[in-house]
This record gives structure tokens, C-alpha cells and sequence, in this order.
């Protein structure tokens, strides 16, 4: 193997793709600050049950485990930062008001979560404790709607789902851990003769509700529909009502409802919303309310908010042009000297051409140059 | 163990901080862009090899290894991004003539490599290709002490020295790597009696000079002494008139001169440069060159830079004012929500206070707040 041979699902990102992830990484920072939402920085490892505790099984296969030289503990490699928010809020700001926060940095995957994924995505998201109510929820879908229209993406379409009705038509039902993920994986896929099979031992009215479930995608009648099928169970009307609140205030936004939605990781507890925009195979957001995930570090404060992966989000929106750059010699001239920081000062780029490489072709589209012209140091055009 | 509990040397970066180190990050990389460095993204994982050749057992021990599930080979966690950037240059881009590139990105260490450090620094570092003459090296030292500008650190100071020295004076001895290992340990402590000891062995004019090393430290006069000293080695006194050259256009920054300074990663091949900082125990940048770290990529291209942890940087500069932010109420009027959304457009924070909270303290600093008057949502002093 060739020493420059990268891991499958790894891979560099070179100067204009990294130029454009930075570039929407500031605007992503920025329009989450606009709202209020405060930056913190979670490390790449933890303990592993710190990161996996009620997370899910998806999210444990999918974390790297190594073993601490300093104590001989397992820690993991975050696969997701969702519940690391958690714990600064519950355990190190542990602030009694609403909290907002906001993050972007590398998470690591041991498999790819699709075809084609990285391994190492560039996960941003925003966070919003401490209000129970829907405003907070709303808040989430908007700042992901407002980050995607700070990066130019268009054709955006929300998909809103509800955690809370498939825990609402299993209450009191006793169900064991993996036939309740193979639920799950069945409504996911709307795989009907799986979920047959695996609801046939379940009461006659719950089987067909579930069995109904995967039938409950589309447009705002959905939702009528909805009311009817569940029209005995008071919690799921609730649940259905809000996602009816939700979706009026989002305006001109196409929104449309799976209530068998039930991907991403297991810590979702209310609603939930997946945006897909042209050209991303699978949703390029996923978010909503996961009031359960502070729990474990002894705060079970309400919680809403979404993440993305900033490198498919680079793959969705179209290439932004290089600013052109300056081109001037090499010199220990103080004047030539001064005149390259004076432009660099206002923003330029000014790329010195070294000793001998005067014949190279720049990598920056340089539109102009720097020359020396009746003893001043002025710049020209290419 | 509660759940909450980090590793030792690992902790995450709360609000005020996070965005002090946000803000340096835009400085140093916009700082490298006006030089006309390009942002490149290598992966946090690469198999271990790619990582690790040519750059010496000191790395070697701060990489985290860990096995992929899809090839069954190790992979390493990056501790150091120098040669990842030189795989790019030699591999991926593969340009013939000078290419400039930055990077900025978190490294992790199996363990602190000092008392009190982070084992997740936040590396920033910029790489010139495919100029051997010393102007590729001064352009090394001034960007990185225009960086340093660009994050307001004062009391900034240089140090210069030249791997060649040491090279040159054990040219054509056949010295066992972990003996020049201990050598250079004992160079870098100033350790005299480990070495007499070490170079005991070593014939007598090349001893005596390696036992001189330690003592030429100091100002520009430890040049002249170091000319007198090494007057039969013509390849060291052109690094020594080098080193000169490059303090000499290094304007008003103190200068220093430490000709056994051998800290740091093993790869370097000629002049070498730390910059220290007050409020830093170490050395808070090191660079200089290194021309043979590409090799392994198939492309020996000269090559000079540096890096620094930008977690160590915030460290050391004052910090900046929170920008003061405007409070503004919770609503579905369509009035009120274009007029925060016009202020946040403007650059404004705009922190909604949802209903149930509007006694709660602000974690932003509200200088202002968003008030309806005669009809019309105005901004007004608090």
C-alpha cells in the first residue's frame, strides 16, 4: 500500500472545497450567534459511557473506542455531539434559564451511515434548553431554515415527524429493547410485511395503528387523517395539533409530514423535522425536541435543536468565486514592503512571487499586480 | 464515575472562550490567506503509516491507535498535521512550482507533552513548498508573527536555530538512532554531564563541539562565537550566516539564539524558529524547515512552516468584549419578526425571550431591547 493511500470514507479536502466549508462554516456560526446561540467547543474524546449513555445502539456501533494510556479507561470518539451539549448545559453551565448553544467541529464514524458518507463528518448544530413549550421547537426548525438560506441553498423542504406518537400508541405495552428497534427500522423503511410480523403479537387496535402509521406521509391532510385514525388517544391529537402549529408558522416553506419517521438517533422525544434540499440523497437536517438527553448528567431540562454535516452541505449549494488576488515581487525593499502590508491590512490577498518561480502559474486568480512605477509602489491591472 | 466526568488533560471549551478562540481562528486563517496561503482539511484518521514515517518515535508515542472495522488495518489519530499537509502537496496537488497552504484543525495526544496541556490541541500552521532559499524560511517567520499581530499578543521574542548544525557535525559518523535520540534529549536540557557522557565514544574535535553546543545560546553575539568555533565546517557557518539573514530582517522582534535547541518533532532539516510569548512556560509557535517530510509521498520538495495551538494562544492574549446584544420579545406579529429579522441581517444578536422566561438573566449582555411603540417595533436603550 502507498504511504498516501487514505482509509475508505476518508478523504482530504482540498483548497477550494475547504475555502467554501470555511467560508459557510462562518455563516452558519454567525447566523446562530444572530439568534442568540452561544459557541462551545466539546472534546473528540470522552469517556465512553459519558457519550453513549441513552443514546441508542446506532450511535454505539457507530463510535470509535480506544483505550486511555493515563488511566486504563475505554474512552470514545464522539460519533455525534448532541448529547456532549447536553451535559455542558446540564453539568458545567447548569443555568436555571433558557440556555442556547451552538457547536461545529469534526464527529467520527466507524462505518459511513450511507453509501458514499464520510467517515468523518463536520458536524454544526444549535441547541435551545430550558423552554417546554413548542416556541422552542419552532425556534430549532427556523435557525436551520435561516442557516440554510445564510449558505444559499434553495428549493428547501421541511418534513415534520413526531417522537411521541409511536411512544404513545406503545404506552404500557411491554415491548423489549431490540423488537423496539426493529419496529423503528420497519417504520423507517415502511417495510409493511416486516412490521406485519413484527407487531402480530401486539393488541388488535395498537397493531392496527402502527400498521397504519407508514400510510401517514404527505401534505397537511395527513394531519386530518391523523385526528381521525387517533381520535381515541388524547396525547397523539396533541402531538398532531402542534405539528400543525408548527408547520403554519413556517410561511412559504413546502412542508410535508412522515408520522412513521423514525431515523436518525434514539434520543428524539417530541417533534421532529428533517430538511432535504435538491441534490442530498437523504436529509441534510435532522432535528427537534430530545427533552431526555441531560438526564444522565442529572438534569432532565427540556431540549430542541438539529444538527447537519457541513460537508454535504458544501456538496448541495453552488461554488462561490475566489476573490482575485495581487500578485507582486519578492523584496527587502521597506517601501515594497509597506505597500504589501498596506493591501493585506484592507483585506487583500497578496501573493509575494519568490525568487526564480516569476515564470509559475499562481493558484489564486491574480487580477492584478503590484509595481513599482515613478518610485511608488502601485498596483495595476493583469 | 459520574457520567460528567472528563479524562485527565481533556476539557471542553465553555462560551466566553469558545468564542475568543473563534475569533483568533478567523484572524491566524485570514491572516494566512492574505499571504496567499490556501485551507486545506486533511482527515483526523489515516492509516498509520501514512502518519507516521520519517517523523520520529516522540510522535510515534502521542498517536492514539485504533483498528478499522473496514480494512482490518490501524489507523492513527493524527498528533501532528505537518506531514499530512506534505502528503497533500506531494500527492494531491502535486504542483511544480511554490504552493502555499494552511490548515487549522484539532490533534489528539495519548498524553500531555507537558504538565497542564491540553491532549486536544487545536492546531493551526501554514506550509510553504518548493523554495529551498532562505526567503521561503523568512517568509515562515514573518507570517507567523503577523499572526501573532493579528491576535494582539505583545512582548512577542524569537528563537532561532538550525538542525543543520547538529547534522553537520555528525556527518559521516554512524551513530545508532536511539543514541542521537538521547544526544538530542540531552542538547535540548542543556543536560552537560548525559553529555560527556553520550558523546564519550565520539572522536575529539567533533565531542568538543558537541559539548560546546549547549553554551551558544543567547544574542546575535552567539553567531560570532558559533563562526569562530565552527571555522572548518564550511556548512555550518552557512547556516550560521543564514540564521543572520533571517534576524536581520526581522526588524524591531528580539531576536535570540539557541544553537542546541532540538525540541520538538524530528523532522526538521534546516532553520528552525520558536517564538515565545509572555504568560507561555513554552515555546507558543515552532516552525522552520523541513524539506524531507514529503519524501515518503514520493516528492522530496523543500518545504518550511509552523504551527501553534491556538487553546495555548487564547491562553495568553487579553480578552475581547462580548459584542452587546439587543432583547427582544417572543411573537408571531409579522412586524416584530421582520424587525428582528432586519436586525440580525445588520449583524445584531437578537436573543428572543420566550414566553414563561422574561424574568431570567440574559447570558448575552443586552444593551438594548425591541420595543413597540405607536405602532412600530423600535430599538431602545436598557
Amino acid at each position: 500500500m502507498s504511504a498516501w493511500v487514505l482509509p475508505d470514507h476518508i478523504a482530504d479536502v482540498l483548497p477550494s472545497e475547504a475555502r467554501h466549508i470555511e467560508e459557510l462554516r462562518r455563516a452558519l456560526l454567525d447566523t446562530a450567534r444572530g439568534y442568540g446561540y452561544e459557541l462551545v467547543m466539546p472534546p473528540l474524546l470522552e469517556h465512553l459511557e459519558s457519550l453513549l449513555t441513552g443514546t441508542g445502539e446506532a450511535l454505539d456501533l457507530l463510535t470509535f473506542k480506544l483505550v486511555d494510556q493515563l488511566s486504563g479507561r475505554t474512552m470514545g470518539l464522539r460519533a455525534d455531539t448532541t448529547s456532549q451539549v447536553a451535559r455542558i448545559d446540564a453539568h458545567l453551565l447548569n443555568r436555571q434559564g433558557v440556555t442556547r448553544l451552538c457547536y461545529c467541529g469534526p464527529v467520527l464514524h466507524t462505518r459511513p451511515d450511507r453509501p458514499h458518507a464520510t467517515r468523518e463528518p463536520l458536524q454544526f448544530g444549535a441547541e435551545i434548553y430550558g423552554h417546554a413549550g413548542p416556541e422552542a421547537d419552532l425556534e430549532a426548525v427556523q435557525l436551520a431554515l435561516e442557516c440554510l438560506r445564510s449558505a444559499r441553498v434553495s428549493g428547501v423542504s421541511v418534513d415534520l415527524a413526531d417522537a411521541r406518537i409511536l411512544r404513545g400508541l406503545l404506552r404500557g405495552l411491554d415491548i423489549e429493547p431490540a423488537r423496539l428497534n426493529d419496529l423503528q427500522q420497519a417504520l423507517a423503511a415502511k417495510a409493511g410485511s416486516e412490521l406485519r410480523s413484527i407487531t402480530a403479537q401486539l393488541p388488535t387496535p395498537v397493531r392496527e395503528l402502527l400498521q397504519a402509521l407508514p400510510g401517514l406521509y404527505g401534505d397537511v391532510s395527513v394531519l386530518d387523517e391523523a385526528s381521525r385514525v387517533f381520535a381515541a388517544h388524547p396525547a397523539l391529537l396533541e402531538a398532531i395539533a402542534q405539528l400543525r402549529w408548527l408547520a403554519a408558522q413556517l410561511g412559504d416553506v413546502n412542508v410535508t409530514f412522515d408520522l412513521a419517521d423514525m431515523r436518525g438517533y434514539a434520543y428524539y422525544s417530541g417533534a421532529r423535522f428533517s430538511v432535504f434540499v435538491p441534490g442530498a440523497s437523504d436529509a441534510l437536517v435532522r432535528g427537534g425536541r430530545y427533552d431526555e438527553v441531560g438526564a444522565v448528567f442529572g438534569r432532565n431540562r427540556p431540549a430542541a435543536g438539529f444538527s447537519l454535516d457541513l460537508r454535504e452541505l458544501v456538496g448541495v449549494v453552488a461554488p462561490r468565486a475566489l476573490k482575485a488576488a495581487i500578485r507582486a515581487p519578492w523584496g527587502l525593499d521597506s517601501a515594497l514592503r509597506a505597500a504589501v502590508a498596506a493591501l493585506r491590512e484592507q483585506g487583500e490577498t497578496v501573493v509575494c512571487v519568490l525568487p526564480g518561480h516569476e515564470s509559475e502559474v499562481d493558484e489564486f486568480h491574480c487580477d492584478r499586480q503590484l509595481v513599482s512605477s515613478a518610485g511608488q509602489w502601485v498596483v495595476k491591472s493583469l
